[in-house]
């Protein structure tokens, strides 16, 4: 599916605003590797939510910059923790900051850029100042539980599809949840239909999840960005593994089971076998069914929200952009 | 000086609320290096700042407790950073937090500390949450800049006194000033006077810094708590390092150039010959004299705040406890 054009257009004008914000400050050694990361790209999809958020109930996307500049500056902070955590030396094709520069300039610059974060929320008045920051605050914490999860989830051998919902959940659509929450606030929606944006953009959040796991095996590799298979060689208790260890019987279980111990040089033949498994036990079939659950729930949030039918349209066309459900 | 009655009274007040929120949450392995960080002592000088700056003006101390609990823990999540980064084995006699679980444990659960202590501000209303909440985050990004330059400084040669008085003031003193002056915002503090008890600290928080340098070689080894020499060991340029590069003539001068590029097995002939030629050239009576300078400075913005003599007096001793000044 194409591209939305409003979607463009906010991100556009985000661009505009972020670039005036990446000049740099003392000292240079803490701001650089901020600059550098900000300046990476990405689709920029969290900030576009909160100015769609904060246009989709009357107020003009300009004021909603604050909101969109502190989402993805919480964004970039994760990102460049994150990196470190998983020893992972790209990021959009380019150094990651820990790589480009050391650890502790990651560590510290990510903590810089967290703080950051806050401080662009210091444009709105004291009321909404305070109820933007505090769902900012109980997201952030989210994100650090989610990204806990999942690293204890690395050494585990169990883990329940509830605690890889939960994570995912709290590690991915959170965030996507409050940027939309936080822009709808600063346009002035009530209390309902913020909360029930934010559920559209908590089942969305998880829908996309689960589909970025579906995109690792199944995506075209012309367009996912990433190598396809990459979670299969790094043993990734990804949504189709669980759902699979589940649904199949041995000994295609035990085949799963034991790849899945392995890290082999050439992983071609691991991908391979492992998405034929997927296919065959129904994992793939199950979870398609669970990302249109969640892009269902999401869409049912909207019926809760008194919005024109035109915004609830825009709303319902974004949510189809980022699940593109024909597959 | 035996420590003053009533910051033991502070501290122990902090103390039970502290212990109050150090029930653990989940993810365990996100909240429990939290709860061992927070327990492992220390003289909880910030808390007891902002308790003290609250009651000066008026207020109870215990409604400074959200304040005192997000300083401390801003504290605490820069100690787990900073140790990560310094490669620091111990805090306080005890593993570091990334020597006792690992690095990624660190820095995740460092950033939710950070986190946390913005959360422990949403106890007050939406004007003064925004007061606290901006100086807390101007703060927190100074101490990240201090943290830098501090990083930077160990790996150039040449380091000015002044960019020496910067950095400390980043690392160490305004986070003292802030818990202090948002103590005295929650206690209802004019903003003239929140502003002098912030110089008050500012100022006394660099004359501790320059005390802590001073006490590194010439401490009393029972009561100093860290070993003796050991920023010499480091090669560390402190104060008095600095000033005696300054002061000193040739050959000395070669002879403290030459022993901060080594790092001999046994330190202790190195830590001798250090600490004669610092008293030698006159570092030793110049950064006495330093720190006497930043602790009448300090005292001189008691004269500017409208308090009472009691008040005052109070915030004396409680300087000159700091600033053991019978050094």
């Amino acid at each position: 599916m194409a591209e939305l054009e409003f979607i463009d257009r906010y991100r556009e004008d985000f661009l505009a605003r972020l670039e005036a914000h990446r000049t740099l400050g003392e000292p240079k050694n803490l701001y650089e590797p901020i600059a550098y990361i900000l300046g990476l790209g990405g689709k920029r999809l969290r900030p576009v939510l909160s100015l769609m958020g904060c246009e989709l109930f009357g107020g003009r996307a300009s004021e909603a910059m604050g909101v969109a500049l502190a989402i993805e500056a919480f964004h970039n902070f994760s990102l460049v923790h994150d990196d470190i955590m998983d020893r992972a030396p790209l990021r959009r094709g380019k150094a990651t900051v820990h790589e480009k520069w050391d650890v502790n300039t990651g560590i510290l610059s990510g903590d810089a850029l967290l703080i950051l974060a806050y401080r662009f929320l210091e444009d709105y008045p004291p009321e909404l100042y305070k109820e933007l920051t505090s769902l900012f605050s109980q997201t952030a914490l989210e994100v650090c539980q989610g990204q806990q999860y999942d690293m204890d989830f690395g050494g585990r051998q169990q883990v329940s599809i509830p605690q890889y919902l939960k994570m995912i959940e709290y590690k991915t659509a959170v965030l996507l949840a409050a940027a939309l929450k936080m822009g709808a606030l600063v346009g002035g929606a009530g209390k309902g239909d913020a909360e029930a944006l934010y559920h559209f953009g908590l089942n969305l959040g998880i829908a996309f999840q689960i589909q970025d796991d579906y995109l690792d095996l199944f995506g075209d590799p012309d367009t996912f960005g990433k190598q396809l298979g990459g979670d299969v060689l790094e043993n990734k208790k990804t949504f189709l593994y669980l759902k699979a260890l589940e649904l199949a019987w041995d000994p295609d279980r035990e085949q799963l089971l034991g790849l899945y111990s392995t890290e082999p040089k050439d992983g071609r033949a691991k991908i391979e076998t492992v998405r034929s498994i997927f296919e065959a036990c129904g994992s793939v079939r199950a979870t398609k069914a669970e990302m249109d659950r969640y892009a269902e729930k999401a869409f049912e949030s909207l019926d809760q929200m008194e919005l024109s039918e035109g915004a609830k349209s825009q709303l319902r066309r974004f949510g189809e952009y980022l699940i593109q459900r024909e597959l």
